[in-house]
């Protein structure tokens, strides 16, 4: 393993070089995986070898997360018996209906999550992690979820139907009616792009956490923590904040120029490691047009707008539309409120974290970095009058 | 901030490269700070510039965390302060016993702990880290702990004592008993001497959360699961094990050798960083000792007979007394269960974690690292026969 950035060249040695000096980590390699590779020039995301286009336009969810899971697709047998495992362990313990049921209603939803899913451990968890933990929890993120929202809403919390799939029934344990196909299709595809994403900040937390050979569940509660983050998948919901404070295609230049004068950051642009187009925006943009066609109007001419504006006023910069713009009009088009919006992420990310997981303990050291001391090097004495 | 250890000559160069080489981020800064100074070969460990032994014999819990979390250590007044605010925090919302109460008797208290600060923090915590839920955080930890072995023996959970300091409270809370003075004299300097410890793969954990911009607690309750784990703070009570399975010094050699000669680790010895004695381990033998004389006898000769063996039979390895060793016997001399060790370690560490969480977010950048990708490369398609 090498600390800086695969490079042969003196430039890449160089930009590794200048990326270090930035502190937060930034072009330290500090794990190997077979997962998924995140190119951020070429705006490329592959997962074990598949390119994240093809992936999310003929793959389910559970097919990914057998991918990821067990390093191939599922033949029709192998597919028919992880679904028929997930559906299995559809079931919520008491325990976990009641420590949800002791939340504020009020409380958020991320918040509730790592409740919960600390709360499943606690109860069930011994041991290192295994595959059939990863299929238990996996399976379970959307139960806990939509139990948290019928609570809030004052609804009677329900079961799973067998028959339906990951993304099915999570929309069905959310409403209680038949989820429409062209929701089903969108939020499932979506479960596919979000599933994982390389080294970012709550799957390096997981691994840092599983590299202590401590339990899945307290590998995966550290990552729901680092997911809630603004700076990592914490905001998609000011998306659609953004959007509805413009309301009208006729508003939108003037309201973004107005945003961008007072200096305000448009939600939805950016991105740490892609300096393109994020590839799952585009299909994201693809799904969110389908999942509602009236809503998807306004959401592409400003970000239309969006760019033209960026390009002009920041140029160079290379801000493009990030995962986030579409993910927010995607689930806000399938019926999920504003803050389900980061936890439905983590219901996608959970197949990604619970395989770095596994794949940490595989190999595993401990990652135990080192700080550099700015603090006083003097020898102070604690001085006898204080008390 | 360089990506190497600091170093000014070609060995100091060469000798953090071959750590980097090694994995799990070893040699690498993760961030600077102002809080405390590991130095592994010189077996120092200093918190703000005061050395951990004059901390240790001179301070209480309450003076370390507000060294920690402002910088100085308080006068009379800033301590009263401190402590005033501690004790006024010491409550319990209603939610919070009803998570616990939830929990099956057979739950981990790690996990208990765990999942008792994420209730705690979905039901009063928003928005970002700040000084006041430092306190209101860390005044808590006992609590939760003492209510969840409360309620697995059956037994009422208790209110604080306002008069009683943070080590003496939480030993009341959890036998219902005015504790013995050198009970709270050594637990209280445990407590002082684990509070901080350079970049650790909690600590690292609570800082790569805090960095997403994400709250206090969830930052918190993932570095309790970083600590979880047996290559980190999961070990201690496994030392108690072997001392129980020892049990008389006349034993003591005749076991080890024959554990040795099996292959089997030693508990309580070893630490990746120090290369000597860890600091922390002299102080804990004299409070052991202090604790309770008795006990302390077979532990000592345990302790003499495993450093000549591993010198003996592993010579050059290094192999010291860590932090663990007379952890366990300190903590079993003060009345406190093996599956409470660990927990109480975060009891002390939460003073740490919260200090660098708001050191953190103080000059924040996402930590989000890189992965060397070693997947497949090629170009493959998802089989259009597979479905």
């Amino acid at each position: 393993m090498s600390t800086m950035m695969p490079g042969t060249n003196e430039n890449a040695q160089k930009e590794a070089a200048s990326k270090a000096k930035k502190g937060g980590l930034e072009g330290i390699v500090a794990a190997t995986t077979a997962l998924s590779k995140v190119e951020g020039t070429a705006g490329r995301l592959i997962y074990r070898g598949y390119n994240i286009h093809d992936l999310a336009r003929t793959t389910s969810f559970e097919e990914i997360a057998y991918l990821l899971w067990f390093g191939h697709l599922p033949n029709v047998t192998e597919l028919a018996d992880l679904k028929q495992k997930l559906a299995a362990e559809r079931t919520m313990p008491e325990a976990v209906t009641r420590v949800l049921s002791a939340l504020p209603v009020n409380a958020e939803p991320m918040d509730a999550l790592r409740t919960a899913a600390s709360a499943w451990g606690a109860a069930t968890i011994k041991g290192k992690p295994t595959i059939e933990q990863t299929i238990a929890l996996t399976a379970r993120f959307p139960l806990f979820l939509a139990a948290f929202e019928r609570l809030r809403q004052g609804q009677e919390v329900l079961e799973s139907r067998p028959e339906l799939g990951h993304a099915a029934n999570y929309l069905y344990l959310l409403t209680g009616k038949q989820p429409e196909e062209q929701h089903v299709k969108a939020l499932d595809a979506y479960l596919v792009l979000l599933a994982d994403h390389g080294m970012n900040a709550s799957t390096f937390t997981a691994r840092v956490v599983a590299s202590t050979e401590s339990d899945i569940v307290s590998a995966t509660v550290a990552a729901i923590g680092a997911l809630k983050g603004p700076l990592h998948g914490g905001a998609p919901s000011k998306v659609l904040d953004m959007l509805q404070a413009i309301g009208t295609v006729d508003n939108a230049e003037s309201w973004l120029r107005n945003a961008m004068a007072h200096g305000e950051r448009l939600m939805g642009f950016g991105h740490r490691v892609y300096k393109t187009e994020d590839p799952r925006a585009e299909e994201l943009r693809d799904l969110a047009r389908l999942a509602d066609p009236q809503e998807f109007v306004l959401a592409r001419r400003v970000e239309e707008l969006a760019l033209a504006l960026l390009e002009e006023q920041k140029p160079g910069r290379r801000l493009y539309t990030n995962v986030e713009f579409y993910s927010a009009v995607l689930l806000a088009s399938v019926g999920l409120p504003g803050d389900l919006f980061t936890p439905t992420f983590a219901v996608s990310r959970a197949a990604g974290w619970t395989a770095h997981i596994l794949e940490q303990i595989g190999n595993n050291r401990l990652i135990r970095p080192e700080a550099d001391y700015t603090g006083s090097t003097e020898e102070r004495f604690v001085p006898l009058n204080a008390r």
